[in-house]
């Protein structure tokens, strides 16, 4: 019989030590699980403040993995960082499970693999090829027309990684930036002109699976600055992507918390266009927003508990991210408004220095209709500087 | 100026290891802020597994506390184990500020001076008198009739420290056995013939304050088997329990969370039983229950922050203690039904140990009418082993 999550002692090792890591954390010491950290970085990272439990090593290291893998009960992911053989050899090693399981991790650790799983189980994803030769690049503009997106197979994640190209010569560029010529998969990926870009977020574990409503994630150069729940879309396109992301879950038999992107076209059909096993920043909002937030459900998953209910708290939820708006010493100012708002939260990661553009925190506002709830978190957080 | 509490690094320094600092701690780390730990015990505590941060020495000495305030920004209690002189030089030797302050702790740090403040701020407290001679114990029986209670001035909790008496020889063996001749205070109190005891928590610092809903704590044995928010009083009884709540706080200048305790007597008075400097049992509830909890309103007035709203998500929030069934490593069994509920949420305090009793872990049930969802939430937990 598996050991009892509830009992002292039981430890979650979170591979990866971010802000997805310590929100998820925060929600195993809730149930008195205790924290474990294994990052690839000698500096402080968020979870290391929060438990004198962490370990630093490489994640191409087996060894490492497994050092740590002995130390926990059961491991779980915040980042598509590791190849899935070696977290296979880790968990084979140290006999401690990791979920998702590196099976499901298989199905989809990088963007070729990924569509191809997706595609043999009849989801529609976003048109792609992947880029063998220099002919390649003119033929996927010819077919799907031009500007379209090159992408890194492994590894891009918020615009880095990815390329939106309008012509052979910036596609021949971008594919040598992007390490083509290095033995590296770059996929061309046709430019899809949507309304929205929607997510949907999945718990499951061997007690079954729950999904969140369907979201709009607000982009402003390929990052997400914003969240919108429910998505002003119709019902029925809600609906079909929380099926859609059922689906996926079941394809890669996941079990833990996953995150998928979809495009809404102009007509109206729904495209796959991401997914990640592993909480997402388009989940964020589900902390105060639902009555279980997906980090608390990521962990009752892993440790194979129950799931929650994810019902919204009301009925529109926003959330804004707050990048680094300098480079410093990490400092919040100006939040005043965001403090004194009545029903609106504010998430300070805890990272030491800010960055332009990095993520530092996070600012959630439960409202009535989710379009003057989200202008009105776009106004609180308005002129805070981070 | 003082410094950002939302700024890299900034630390706040627990004085004490229990549940309480750890579900405060939970909410330092959600605004980016670090959180210190100094416990008196060597056995691992809640508070030591969730931060590398972590100091232990006598709660006596000015040099141990002087030398954890001097890592912290700011301190905080847990407790009122320490003498509020010892706090003081503490904080002076330190340059570190500690809120509550000690000068507002040393006003209620025992039982005699607690209610001696508040009587002369005009709230009225249940009639006691201090026990100097054996003829105390005789007369305040005949003048407030038999039974009555006898309580020793400092460290009291949970029914410890409390021994009600029936008749003179009963008294005379509670005030040796609480330490009445060995120079301890003891106070003898009016046995009240209430029909609810009620409580009110209170957050308040420089930018104002808040009062949270009065609630009902249900006893057993003098201890809190559950809560119910709001208390199932009338509307005015209510309101003057939040004045009275706010009033006190005032009073001694409170910076902080601060707790109260109320008898309702049969003839709907209103009598300040117990206050206490710090998060609150009375007050879990307020987790998933109220906007803003009572342990992250702890934090945002003890480092200066505005402070949130208290409103009830729901009508109606129960909450039931899940004390320790047995003397074992500490386990959570049953509890797939309380796992189970749409709007129930389970907390484990992370201790090593069960001991009949203990505070372990509680449970939250929102819903629509109080008493319905305390009965529902009771019969949900009705059956964990811990």
């Amino acid at each position: 019989m598996a050991k009892n999550p509830l009992s002292a002692n039981f430890t979650v090792g979170f591979l990866g030590a971010g802000q997805l890591a310590r929100m998820s954390g925060l929600q195993a010491f809730r149930y008195g699980i205790q924290v474990g950290v294994f990052s690839d970085r000698d500096e402080n990272e968020p979870v290391q403040f929060m438990t004198p439990h962490s370990s630093t090593g490489s994640y191409d290291s087996v060894e490492d993995l497994t050092n740590f893998a002995k130390t926990c009960d059961v491991l779980t992911l915040e980042n598509e960082f590791i190849d899935s053989s070696i977290l296979k050899k880790a968990q084979e090693q140290s006999g401690t499970n990791i979920f998702p399981s590196p099976d499901s991790f298989a199905k989809i650790e990088n963007k070729l693999i990924e569509k191809r799983t997706f595609e043999d189980a009849g989801i529609s994803v976003t048109p792609y090829k992947l880029v063998k030769k220099v002919a390649d690049l003119k033929g996927f503009g010819e077919k799907y027309g031009w500007p379209y997106v090159l992408k890194s197979s492994k590894g891009g994640y918020d615009g880095y990684g990815n390329e939106t190209v309008t012509n052979l010569e910036e596609a021949k560029k971008a594919y040598n930036d992007l390490g083509g010529h290095d033995d590296r998969d770059i996929i061309a990926e046709a430019f899809v002109d949507f309304t929205h870009e929607l997510a949907v977020q999945v718990a499951r574990n061997e007690t079954g699976h729950v999904v969140y409503p369907c979201c709009e994630t607000v982009q402003e150069n390929h990052i997400c600055v914003g969240v919108k729940s429910p998505a002003p879309v119709s019902q029925s396109i809600q609906e079909e992507a929380q099926a859609i992301a059922v689906k996926a879950t079941e394809t890669i038999d996941g079990k833990g918390i996953f995150a998928y992107e979809f495009f809404l076209t102009k007509d109206g059909d729904l495209l796959l266009n991401e997914s990640a096993p592993r909480p997402h920043n388009s989940g964020h909002y589900t902390i105060e927003g639902c009555v279980t937030s997906q980090f608390e459900n990521h962990v009752r998953a892993v440790v194979g508990l129950p799931l929650g209910s994810t019902k919204l708290r009301t009925p529109a939820v926003a959330m804004i991210n707050l990048l680094g708006t300098d480079e410093r010493k990490a400092q919040v100012d100006n939040a005043l408004n965001a403090l004194h708002a009545g029903d609106g939260h504010l998430h300070v990661y805890g990272k030491l220095d800010s960055r332009l553009g990095r993520k530092m925190a996070h600012y959630t506002l439960l409202g009535e209709t989710i379009d003057e709830t989200y202008s009105r978190a776009s106004k609180l957080t308005n002129g805070i500087h981070i």
